[in-house]
This record gives C-alpha cells, structure tokens and sequence, in this order.
C-alpha cells in the first residue's frame, strides 16, 4: 500500500530562520523508516488561519495521517488547536482527560520541587482545550499532551514543538498507529561514493539503472567545491522482505558501479 | 509593506529525512534580514505534478516572490523546472543565453582540469531548457542556472539544491530584487534568558507585554530537561529606522523584565 503522510510545523521561530526545522527531519526519517511515506512537508506561522487553511489543505489530499507539530502550549501564541479545529469545523472544548494528565504533571512539578505550587490558570487550562471530538495523547516529557482526531477519513496528530516532546509523544503513542498501516514494510538505503565523473555524464547511467530496477529508487548527490566531481549516489527501497530489499538494492549497486567504472569514474561503497 | 514571500523545497531527499533542510533555514533568516516575510515554506518531493500543485497553490495566495530550491539539475529526478512549466500552463524551451553560461562553465572546468572533455549532452541541455519566457540566473558556485520568471504578477525564483550553489545565486541575483520591494526595511531581534517561572505562568504576562508594545513579537521557547524551568523569550520588531527598532525591543524587555521578577522568575539578557 502507497500509504502516504503529510507534516505540518507551526511556529514563527521556522519562518524567521531562528530554528532550524529538525523536528521535520527527525519525523520523515522515522516516518520513512516504518515503510510509510512522507509526501509534503508544510510550515507555517503561529496563525489561525495559516494553520487552518494548511489542515484543509491537507485533508483535502487525503493522507492517512497529517502529523503538525508545535503551537500547543500555554502562551498566547500557541494557536494549532484552534487552527485545527477551525479547519474541522468544530469548536473548542476542555477536555476531562486532558486536565487530569496536567495536573498529574504538575502535581509531580511541585513534588520535584520544580515550581513552588499549582493552580489551574487560564493559560493551563488552555492546554487542556482540544477540538471537539479528539483525544489527549500522553505526553511523558512535558505538559501539554498532544491530540488525536479523525476527520472525513483523515486521521489527525498533533504533537507538541519542543523536540523532546515531540519524540516522546510520537513513539508513545504515534508509532503504534503507524505500524497498523504500515504493516511490516520497512525501508532500506545505502549509498555510492562516486568520483571523477561530472553528475551531466551520470545522467543517463542513472536512467538506465532506474529502468532496469523499477523497485530502488536512485538519487544524486553533488559534493560542490572539489576540484574533481564528487557525489554520493543514494539508492532506496521499501519492502516487506529485508532479504529483497538488499537483493534489489545490490544488484542495482552492482550494475551502477560496472557502468561507471566503463566510463572512467571510481566508486566505493559509502557509509549512510 | 507586508510584503510575503513562499519558499517551495523540492527533494525526495528531504521527504525521507536524509537530508536536514538547511536551505530552507538559510533562505528564512537572510529573507527575514531583509525585512521581508516568509509566510510559508512547502517541501515536496522529485515529482512534476507534486511541484506544479505547490507552485499553483502558492501563486494563488499571491505572495510578491516564491522561491524554489533543488531539482534544476542534468538527472531524471530534476524536474522543478517541468513542474514549474506546468504550474504556468507553459513549455519548456532551450535558452540560448542558458546554453551560453553552461559552455563556458564547462569549458572552464575542462582548463581547470576537473573533466577531460566537453560535449553539449542531453543531460546538460536539459539544465538550460527552461519555462518559456524564464531568464537564466547566473550560478557562480556550479553548472545549472537559476531561473527567474514571472506568472499572474508573482516572481518566481527557481535555484540550485546544492546550499553552496543556492546561497551563491540567492546572494548575487536575487537579493537586489528583494532589496527593491524591502526598501529599507530591517529586522532586529533580542533575547532573555528566564528562569524559576513556568512558561504557563509566564503567559499572563506575554499577554499584556504584547499588548502594551503592539509593534514587538514575543514569543517564548521552553528548554526541556531542565529540573528548574527555564526558557528563551525572543522578541522582535521589523523597521526602517534602527533607533526605533531598539527602542521598541528595549521598552518590551523592561517591562518583560520587572514583571517577571515581580513574579518571582530570574531573567538576563541572552545572545541570539
């Protein structure tokens, strides 16, 4: 099954430049690593209607799951459950769930002697307030718990922005849905380290070698700024069966490495 | 102005979470420098109709530019630039003044050594066949153009994927049309250091922070892991006039500073 994802990222900090947008990068590289694909990446600011309109968006395309991250804390500018639930068309409500996760959480603060005490402030509440219809997601290295929902077939994650976070909540509770779809398909790579041939004369051996393996995916690197040409060639595949995927992997490796050394390059095997 | 750029990465590379998207955060923080906004970023995958939806949903939202990064290379999986021809509803046609800065790119690579020889192939032809009516963009740093075009009065800006090679087209062709519609525009930033107070006691404060210093974005940024809280409060403001621009961050951070002391947190000045 083509079972594909999409993420979305809110937050201001990503488009200004401040942070660079690991979370999106640790999320398709686990994503990709359970058999599943990731077929857009979006990023918006810390707006409603920028985080509804690139939901709807989304769920017009209709992936199993969009994944956002981001915009669920306590401060004003935490905005993805209201974006979320204007692009469902539903509202806003507390949820019991969510308020007894939180204040477990900050029960345990207090013990710690993290925060001198706890009250139920509007801004904790807040984190507690989810789209009607979805459910708190545990969220064991921080306060606010993500969310799930389904809508029009979709389903719906919302996982919090901090990277710790994030992970906790998406191998807690995320990848257990995954694997449902997933099944056992798990994906394989390696790579070539190719020189002395410019990336324009590999062209046309990557064609072939795509064509003669329909199943491995083939992609070239360019290493700029060395005096000779330097790329990594990646190959990729996804399969249920992990003595198939490295068979189909080696023999396009194998005929790639024959066809470039004939036109006077060298390559070696290359470490992922 | 509110003038909004879209910056649109193409890269299966960046889909399966090989490749952290550096590009993106380069090309957010020198925007934003230049006093622009980005107000989204979309990252598809090596695909013709993936980048032509992108594309179209992009100039429907009539930012003043949309960047593209990556695909514009000699290897089957470089298609921005077929993706782009479709987004507006045009053909691809060989650029003479394209050929012309790839000649003499290779034909330097040839006295310099790095290959033995230089022929026209299909696969370097293909980096100079452009969407009609696009202007090639010189690359100082590597072979493929950067591509300039302009659809329903949004300007597209198609670079290379490689960072060295973007950053060089970015800097030398394109920072000149952005300075046209910044004018003088520029953005300032700061940064406090606060501790002992919990980002959900904290918002109360932001709240009114934000309101009394309508001209300065405050957002907070929690650091995880911590055994006492503790989080970064980023402020920033977008002006022509310097001194204006510090004295607004200035005023926030006072009055962000007391309050948080009245509350019993700790806060110092943090570099960004």
């Amino acid at each position: 099954m083509d079972a594909h994802l999409e993420v979305i990222c809110v937050g201001n900090e990503l488009l200004i430049g401040k942070t660079l947008n690991t979370n999106a990068h640790w999320l398709a590289k686990r994503i990709t690593s359970l058999g599943l694909n990731v077929r857009r990446i979006t990023v918006v600011g810390d707006d409603v209607d920028e985080i509804a309109s690139a939901v709807d968006e989304a769920v017009q395309r209709k992936p199993c799951f969009i994944i956002t991250t981001g915009g669920l804390g306590p401060t004003f500018d935490d905005k993805t459950l209201s974006g979320v639930a204007k692009a469902l068309q539903t509202q806003l409500a507390e949820d019991v769930e969510a308020l007894e996760m939180l204040k477990k959480r900050y029960k345990r603060y207090v013990e710690e002697g993290r925060i001198a005490k706890f009250e139920m402030t509007p801004a904790r509440v807040k984190m507690a307030t989810l789209p009607k219809g979805g459910k708190p997601l545990p969220n064991p290295a921080g306060t606010a718990p993500g969310v799930f929902a389904e809508y029009q077939g979709v389903n719906l994650v919302m996982l919090p922005g901090p990277p710790e976070e994030m992970e906790a909540v998406f191998d807690g509770s995320v990848v257990p849905l995954l694997r449902k779809i997933s099944g056992d398909s798990t994906f394989y790579e390696a790579s070539l380290d190719v020189r002395a041939i410019p990336e324009s004369d590999l062209a046309p051996i990557i064609d072939q070698v795509m064509q003669d393996n329909p199943y491995v995916y083939t992609k070239s690197h360019p290493q700029v700024g060395e005096k000779i040409p330097r790329l990594e060639l990646h190959f990729s595949t996804t399969s249920k069966d992990a003595a198939e995927a490295r068979q189909r992997i080696g023999r396009a490796i194998v005929q790639m490495s024959e066809l470039i050394k004939e036109r006077g390059g060298e390559v070696k095997p290359m470490k992922t």
